[in-house]
């Protein structure tokens, strides 16, 4: 799948399957709306699906590892190697996210689009890390569309395993600079407010990465009115990836969960591609990262997890599957006022 | 268990074991608090157990069920016969939590602590549904610390068995009317502001909510530094049952968990009563009620979902048994940075 030809198959979500999960919600036995955000969730699943009966039996994590030429400017407290080790400690089930998914039942995938180091995770890269965008641009055009398609195309060969819902993570040191300066130049928001600590930076340090991220952009002088400009000049290959997996969601109808900074700046960017694409985009937690609440008020999101969580990998997005199939328990399984002979409400 | 010999029983939590988890999260291989409120939660169980080896193999749901007077004034949508209704169908996992909670491994104990009919659920209680608050005191003095004393004594029983965290919930027709006026004289906030439309009323009800509550704290004076004679004059049997169940926590050492409104009403009577409870209680998430976000500054608490949830039953509380569980087995099974080889983060 090419990215033209992906943008040529989004197409708004089901309406009328999301209209008929309201009227389900409203039919069940409780206060109207009581369950809030997550019968909302609920219905939009039901819309991307194109069915009332929404199905998460399937649920994947996509985990995006790449580096960033960037970190050799010192905006981060550790170097490239550790993004290799994280990345092969996916597999093993030795990072944060991975004992999560395995207790939570979501099958992880772990891609390299573009790790300095080879390792044992999957190989999808165009290019051994990307350039340091205070130099010059982080990356080619064209490799930055390549990246976008190999997300586009991991998300169709799920949907071909039969996934239901795809949340998305990233690892790669040097990325919540990369993400600033994207966020940044796609929000119009300034560096000062779109730019936090990251990992952990001392205050002198985070003045450094916000002097490097305004730097490259007087530099390379993205064009915000072409998020492929913006990404290929500031972005990291993490980035580029996760922004296909949006777009392969909206193009194949299946969910695509945010977790934090990062991948709220590709969801950002597959919006900015193809506005249609959000109603295939759910969120799951707001970061701690002070960017964090702009990006999503961004994308018109509002999160269900308030946790002061900035781990990234995955973390938070995969956190929401276990509340959203709670809710659809609910939703499945729960009598409706005629079935318990109680009065419904009335809507107000 | 008397109310006194409960109070005499508190102490805070456990410092250093609290302590011990807090070193134990640093030392895992991740950004140094990078689960935030998740860190702290099982921090703070650890606290409250006793030990680092946080223990949440066993969750109880204590469910609270009872009627109350003032629902002749014609504050709600729906009567008494709803509450009977619903109290039996958490017997018969026909309720959105009891759903939830089967789901997620819960076990359910619903009790009768003052309904006005009799039905299958397990009956503790002192009258059939408390009086009209718009006429007079809800309940007698006695009959307060009666229900106080009968929650305390169902998590000295749930103890015994093992259980290793309580949620709770409640279900009372009129409950969120008792639960603005009790709140509102705790929290010295106005009555306006602490009342919602619960499970649904009209604009013009809403406005007569407001008055029957004015009018019922005019009447009966309720002195708002004697948490009981508030509670006695505008609270339900539901109220003083969950208050019992905070003190109770707090007494025997086990953490429990607040729901939303209601539940952090009965939280807000428990820290009147006892400050030093505050360490046995956690928050789980904000209610949709605009008095819920009030509540929790009051207790100094900040939730963990922000859902938008309102439906009660201790549906918002039982959500946080997959996200904490989630956090506990990162602090569990996660590698530390010296077992994976990385250098730690520099705390800074």
């Amino acid at each position: 799948m090419t990215l033209q030809e992906t943008l040529d198959m989004i197409k708004p979500a089901d309406a009328e399957a999301r209209e008929r999960a309201v009227k389900r919600w409203d039919a069940i036995a409780k206060p109207l709306h009581s369950l809030g955000k997550l019968e909302d969730a609920v219905a939009k699943i039901a819309g991307i699906q194109g069915s009332d009966r929404v199905k998460l039996d399937k649920k994947a994590l996509v985990i995006m590892c790449a580096d960033n030429g960037v970190v050799e400017e010192g905006v981060t407290q550790t170097d490239n190697s550790v993004t290799a080790i994280v990345a092969e400690n996916f597999l093993d089930k030795k990072t944060s996210v991975a004992v999560m998914a395995d207790k939570l039942g979501v099958d992880l995938f772990a891609y390299d689009v573009g790790m300095v180091r080879d390792t044992r995770v999957e190989k999808r890269k165009v290019a051994c890390g990307t350039k340091n965008l205070a130099k010059g641009p982080a990356m080619t055009r064209d490799e930055c569309i390549k990246t976008i398609e190999t997300g586009i195309n991991i998300v169709f060969e799920l949907k071909e395993k039969g996934y239901d819902i795809i949340t998305t993570g990233e690892m790669g040191i040097g990325n919540t600079t990369t993400s600033s300066a994207v966020g940044a130049v796609l929000t119009g928001q300034p560096v000062e407010i779109m730019t936090g600590k990251g990992s952990g930076l001392t205050d002198e340090a985070l003045i450094h990465k916000k002097q490097v991220i305004r730097d490259s952009i007087t530099l390379n002088k993205p064009d915000r009115n072409d998020p492929i400009d913006v990404l290929a000049k500031e972005g990291g290959f993490d980035i580029c990836g996760l922004t296909g997996v949006f777009l392969g969601g909206a193009a194949c109808g299946i969910p695509v969960v945010i977790d934090g900074f990062i991948s709220s700046v590709a969801a950002l960017a597959a919006y900015k591609l193809s506005p249609k694409a959000i109603d295939y985009i759910l969120p799951s937690h707001v970061s701690k990262e002070p960017a964090g609440k702009f990006m999503l008020d961004a994308l018109g999101l509002n999160q269900f997890l308030t946790c002061d969580m900035c781990l990234g990998e995955g973390t938070g997005a995969v956190m929401l599957m276990p509340i959203i199939e709670c809710a659809l328990e609910v939703y499945n399984r729960m009598s409706t006022f005629e079935d318990i002979e109680i009065d419904a409400y009335v809507p107000l």
